[in-house]
C-alpha cells in the first residue's frame, strides 16, 4: 500500500471519536471539513500519513486513514442496491476467485463486487462486466476508478461494457460468471457457453421465489450444464464493547441477497 | 485454471448423487475408489477433465472436479482447528487483504487461512507465518504444498517458520497481520512494531472472554497504538430446495469464532 | 406443581452429569434403569423427591426431576414432526393465547402444541384439536394423558377428534385458531366461519412456498377476512460455559417453520 | 375475550394500511385522533367491535382491535427497558410455567413480563413482584392494570412490592423465579431458600460477563442448590411479502438478552 502522505487531491477517510466515518476529498489547504464534531482544516491533513491523528476546531480526536475496500464500498455513490461486503466476502471464497482467474460478471451494478472481483483476480487475471443501463455503467466505471486511484495494488484487468449481456458475448472459457441480474434463469443459456467446464457460476438473489426459479430452471432445462453446489445466507453480527460490557450490538442487517452457486458439468 | 486431464498422482473431488464429497487421490489405473456407492475405477478417471461425470460400479453418477479452496480446507488434514472457509472470506474483505500486500500471520495451524492469504496476497505479495509447534508445521506445510500443486495459480510468496513469534521478527512495515492465537494480548508489542501505520490487526477468538480481555488490554495499554475498528460474528445458513420445498437445512454451525479488527494509528 | 415422592409407575426425568437426559418409568422396586453410565435402581430413586439426587452403580451421580413441557416435548414419541419447543413459547405469545381461551387447533399431530395450548388456556378455557390420521391421534392422545398424569395442573378443557377438519364443524365463536397443515389455504373458508371477529390465526410452515401461497390466497380472496399481521421465524441459540470458556455451542437447529400470524376481520 | 362494542374510555389499537399500529383511548365522541394519514372520529369508532374498520377523513382504511399482550408491551410506557415480547415468549415455555404455579419475580421493571406470568399462571396462580425503585414500581403497577382493565380473562393474582428483594421474603415454596437485576448471583441466597426443590430459576442478562460471573457463582457456591439447565438466546427474523416478492425484513433485533435457567436441587 502506498506510504506517501496525504495531499490535495486525495480522498481520505476520517474517523471520529464515535467511530463514525467520513469519506472526505481534500479540498484547497486553506478550506475546511466541516460536521457536527467541529470543523477539521485540510491544511492539518496535508503531509499526514495514513493512522495520525488530527483534532477539529472543537477539539475532537480525528483519526486519518485510506479506506479500506468494504469501506469505500458503504460510502461510495449507489446507483443500484450493492452488494453488501460481508457477501462479497463469502462470494469470493465461495466461488474461488483466484488469482489470474478470468471473470465475467453482470450487471456490474455500482461496482462494488467489481472492486472485489478485481482485487481477488489480480494483475494476472481479468473481468469482463456488463451492465445495459447507461446510468450505472458511469456510476460504476466512476466508483471503481476512484477507488483504484485511492489503493494503488496489483488491480486485474477491467473490461467493462455498457451493453446488455442477453445480447451475447464473444468470449469464452470464463473461469468464474457472476450473474447479480433479477433474472439470471435468462442468462443460463449464454452462461453455459462462456463458463469453463468445472467453472463456478454465482448468483444473488434477494427473494425466495427468484432463488425457487433460478434453481427449478436449472433442474429442467440445464440438469446437464450446471451442478448445484449450494445456497446460502449470511448474516454478520457486530458486537460491542463499552466499559464491563460485551455484547451484540441491538440491530443489524437481518437479510441482504441469497448466494447460490454451481459448477459447469459435461454430462 | 488448468485445463487438463486428469492423471496418475492427481488429487479429484468426487461427487456423488446426494452431493458428498471425496478428496481422492489417482493411483494406479488398476486400482479404484471404494466407497458405499459402488467402485469407481481410476481408470476411468483418468483422462477425465473437470466437470466430467463417471459412473460406479452400481451404475451412481459421479462428478470430477478440481476441489475448490474451501472444499479442500474442510476435506484436508487438520492439526489444529482450521478457520471455517466462512471465516475466512470475511476475514479477507475485512481486513482488506489486497493483491500486493505483505502479511503477518501467527499460528498457522493447519494453513487453512495461511491458503487464503496466499491466494489473496496473489502473486507480488508475501505471507510470512509463524507456527511453533513442530507437528502442525509440518501439516500446514504439507497441506499448502498439496493444494498448491493442485491449482496452479499467481500463488503469493510464503515464508513458513516453525518458530514462535513471542521470540520477535526482524522484519517490519507488514500492511495486514493475523493472529489465530488463545492470547493474542500476549503479542500486541510485537506486532505493534511490525505492522505499518494504517495497517490492520485481526485476531480470531473463539470465547468471549478472550475479545473480552483483548480489547480491554488494547484500551487500557495500546489505546495509542491500535484503533478497535470492530467486533464480528457471521453465521452461514444453507438452503435445500426439493422438488416444490426450498427451505434452510435442519441444522447449521452456531458458532466458530469471534473477528476482532483493529487498524494501527500513531497516536 | 405436586410436591409427593416418586413412586412405582411414574415417570421422572434423569439428567446425568453430562447434562443428558432419561425419562424413565419406574417400574418394580427390584429392577433397575441402565444406561452407559452404569445402573440406577429403581429402589432408589422411590421415595426421593424432584431435585433429589442418586447414584449409579458406577457411582456417578444422577439428578430426579419431572420432566418439564419442554423436555417432555423432546422425549415423547412422534408421529407427525412436533412443533419445537422454541416455536411453541413464540407462538403462544405471538398468538397471544390467554388463560380462558377457546382454540381450534388442526392438525393435533403428536401433540406437543395441544399441549402447550391447554397449559395456557388454563382450566376455564378450552382446546378442540382435529386430527384425521386415527394413527396420530392415539400418540398425541396417549402423549397428553400421560403429561396432563405426571403434572397436575390446572389443565383447560380437551376434546380431541379424530376427524378431517375440512368437513367442517359445529362450533363458532373461536378466540384463537392455529394450523398446522401443509396445506392451510384450503381451510380458510372453515377457519373464517370458526373464528371471532379480532380473533387470531396461526398457521405453521416449513417451506417457502407454503408461506407464499398462503398470504397470496389471503390477498386474493380472504382481503376481506384475515389481517396479515406476520411472517416469523425464530432461532435459539444455545452457549455453554465450560471452565473460563463461555461461548455459543457448536451447532444449532437451523430451521424449523415459519409462524405466519393473521387477524380475523370483518370488511 | 369480551365481544362488546367500543366506548368512551376503551384503549383500541388502531392499525393504518401501512401496518403501523397506534394504541389510542376513546375520548369524547365529539373528539378525534390525529396523524399523518388523516384524522379519525372517536364517534366512528364507538359502538363498533374488533376487527371492524373504519376510515380517516382522507379516506384511509384503518381496522380496529383490542391490543395483544405483545402489541401492549411495545407501545406501553417503559421505566426500565422491557423484556421483549420474543423473550417472553420462550421464557414462559423454557421456565415450564404453567397454570396454577407460585411465581416470583424481581424486578418488576415495566411489567412487561409481570403480564406474560399473570396470563400464564392463570386464575389459580400467583405472583409476588418486587421492585425496588418507586418510579418503576408505580409504572408497573399502572402498565399492569391498564392492560388488565382491557382484557377481562383469568388472570392471576398479583402481590406488587415496592421493596428490594435482597432484604429477604418470608414466602417459600415459590414453583419459579425470575430475575430481571444486573446481579442475581447477589440474590442466589434468596431465591435457594424461596424455590421449592425442582423448582425452576430464570434470570435474564444483556451482557456476556454477567452471565459468566452468574454460572461462576453458582460453579462456586451454589453447586449444591443450583443445576444449571442452559444459557440460551433468541433470535426473530421478520419476513415480508410483497407481490411476488417474499423475504426476511432488511432489519432485526440482534440482541436483547441472554435466558439462563436453573433447576433447584437438594444435592
Amino acid at each position: 500500500m502506498k506510504d506517501k502522505s496525504f495531499k490535495v487531491g486525495d480522498l481520505v477517510l476520517l474517523i471520529d471519536s464515535r467511530g463514525k466515518k467520513y469519506l472526505v476529498k481534500i479540498k484547497d489547504k486553506k478550506a475546511s471539513f466541516h460536521f457536527h464534531r467541529g470543523e477539521v482544516r485540510f491544511a492539518d491533513i496535508i503531509g499526514k500519513k495514513e493512522g495520525d491523528v488530527v483534532f477539529t476546531s472543537k477539539g475532537e480526536r480525528v483519526f486519518l486513514f485510506l479506506p479500506t475496500l468494504w469501506e469505500y464500498i458503504l460510502k461510495m455513490k449507489r446507483g443500484a442496491q450493492v452488494i453488501y461486503p460481508k457477501d462479497i466476502g463469502e462470494i469470493l471464497i465461495l466461488a474461488d476467485v483466484f488469482c489470474g482467474a478470468k471473470v465475467l460478471e453482470a450487471g456490474t451494478g455500482s461496482g462494488a463486487l467489481t472492486l472485489g472481483l478485481l482485487r481477488a483476480v489480480g494483475k494476472y487475471g481479468k473481468v469482463v462486466s456488463y451492465e445495459k443501463r447507461k446510468e450505472f455503467f458511469e456510476i460504476a466505471k466512476n466508483n471503481i476508478e476512484k477507488f483504484q486511484k485511492i489503493r494503488k495494488e496489483e488491480w486485474g484487468k477491467l473490461e467493462l461494457k455498457n451493453k446488455d449481456l442477453k445480447k451475447g458475448i464473444d468470449e469464452k472459457n470464463f473461469d468464474r460468471a457472476f450473474l447479480d441480474l433479477p433474472d439470471p434463469w435468462n442468462f443460463l443459456e449464454i452462461v453455459k457457453k462462456a463458463l469453463k467446464p468445472g467453472g463456478i457460476l454465482t448468483c444473488y438473489l434477494p427473494t425466495v421465489l427468484q432463488v425457487f426459479n433460478l434453481v427449478e430452471t436449472v433442474e429442467e432445462k440445464y440438469s446437464k450444464d450446471f451442478y448445484l453446489m449450494g445456497i446460502y445466507e449470511i448474516l454478520k453480527r457486530d458486537w460491542q464493547k463499552r466499559e464491563k460490557s460485551l455484547r451484540p450490538k441491538d440491530r443489524m442487517v437481518a437479510h441482504t441477497g441469497f448466494i447460490i452457486l454451481f459448477k459447469k458439468i459435461n454430462r
